[in-house]
């Protein structure tokens, strides 16, 4: 088996090296990682700039390649590039350095990795450790790698990948596995205005979480529960329910 | 009216000059747009990096501010600090040089600052003028100017905006308005090799769009047989048809 790793935290990460040491139990693993942080990114892709690509050594017979790209870049990269003559089995994306649940999706370079993969026509999984510093990786990559084997069992659909939010409790305290739909989040967006030591002013994003309840079969309530959350994600675009209404307009 | 138009050709960007001249006559006009061309920065934010703005002369009474950050990030800085106290009636992204047709929507940066917009809580729309240089963008931003009536008369759903492209053709061409679907693209990726001066190879993403059969109520198809395509677009992220299938699978 031939897995492709890619992430956004970038090559550096302890996720991304973590995860690749527990998957090559399973065959063949090439990373192809940003090469700097890179979260954040959603589905950019470089097309105004060279891109270029540098191997590391990550032990264990492991391929490694950093890209100065994006985590898309790195997927497209890897899987048209690097494995042409080899295309892998499946495209695994993480472990993220914190969640990434709900509409976070859109703004996730973690799940756009896999949502690469995807539109490649691989199966593709992005994999999220939720909660804070210090991040232990360990469940999270054991539980990646049983969801590899049932991904190649019995597949995937087109244009889908499995989004999975791993909760920071001790195994003990997990409660169990649920598949989940993509639930709702909004924040308060603000921003920090401050100077340089040069009087040029700047700012920086900030601003809580919106406290909203969580819908009951969502993602964000089964981590607020103490499960793993499974959510099958596509990004299907036309919103059907409103194209017999703008038919209605006067747009001629 | 206050409408907050951005872009991702960035500030500099005929396009975008173009439409807030039109809409001007509608009423108060504010520009927040990328400082640099920002194309496929998909729905990419900037939080590791801080971010800079500058006021420009557009002209007409219009202000405008040049961001260094993505498309979406404008949108954001625009509802969230420059029009804090007076949100707009109204977010418009483009005119984009170039379509943003079927699934290059998940890159496209034109999109993603009217999703940001709606995520924000407001009706929003992107406009993309088709074909290659050079571009007019006259009758794209007369088109946009009847549709911001009908959308702010008639209402958009919550998580909705629509795109528009608009043919490269002569006003008496132009067939008429059609209401679509977000079609199928596929590029057959590949990647130009080359070296620099210095002999450090680097790498450009290259590859034709595949020829599919569009569907005949796309985007695609509508623009193809010459036009106004109008599709309304949501994220959906959860892909309900596997929910109970992933149910079965043996993950505990």
């Amino acid at each position: 088996m031939r897995i492709l790793i890619s992430n956004d935290d970038g090559l550096r990460a302890d996720g991304i090296r973590e995860l690749a040491q527990v998957l090559v139990e399973l065959g063949e693993v090439i990373v192809v990682a940003p090469d700097r942080q890179r979260s954040a990114a959603g589905h950019g892709i470089t097309l105004h700039k060279p891109l270029f690509v540098e191997e590391h050594d990550f032990g264990s017979g492991i391929r490694a390649f950093g890209l100065s790209g994006t985590p898309a870049d790195c997927v497209k990269f890897g899987i048209s590039e690097i494995l042409r003559d080899n295309k892998p089995d499946i495209v695994v994306s993480g472990i993220n350095a914190g969640s990434n649940l709900g509409n976070d999706v859109l703004y996730s370079g973690t799940v756009s990795a896999a949502i690469e993969g995807s539109i490649q026509g691989l199966p593709a999984i992005a994999v999220s450790q939720c909660g804070t510093e210090p991040f232990d990786f360990v469940d999270a990559a054991a539980f990646t790698k049983k969801l590899i084997a049932q991904v190649l069992q019995r597949g995937l659909d087109s244009d889908t990948i499995l989004n999975v939010n791993y909760p920071q409790l001790a195994p003990t305290d997990v409660k169990g596995v649920r598949i989940t739909t993509v639930g709702k989040r909004r924040y308060n967006n603000h921003y920090d205005k401050r100077s340089n030591p040069r009087g040029v002013e700047y700012y920086w994003l900030a601003g809580p979480l919106q406290d909203l309840p969580p819908e009951p079969d969502s993602d964000i309530h089964a981590i607020r529960e103490g499960y793993v959350s499974v959510s099958p994600v596509h990004f299907d675009f036309t919103y059907r329910q409103m194209l017999d209404t703008l038919k209605t307009w006067s747009l001629d």
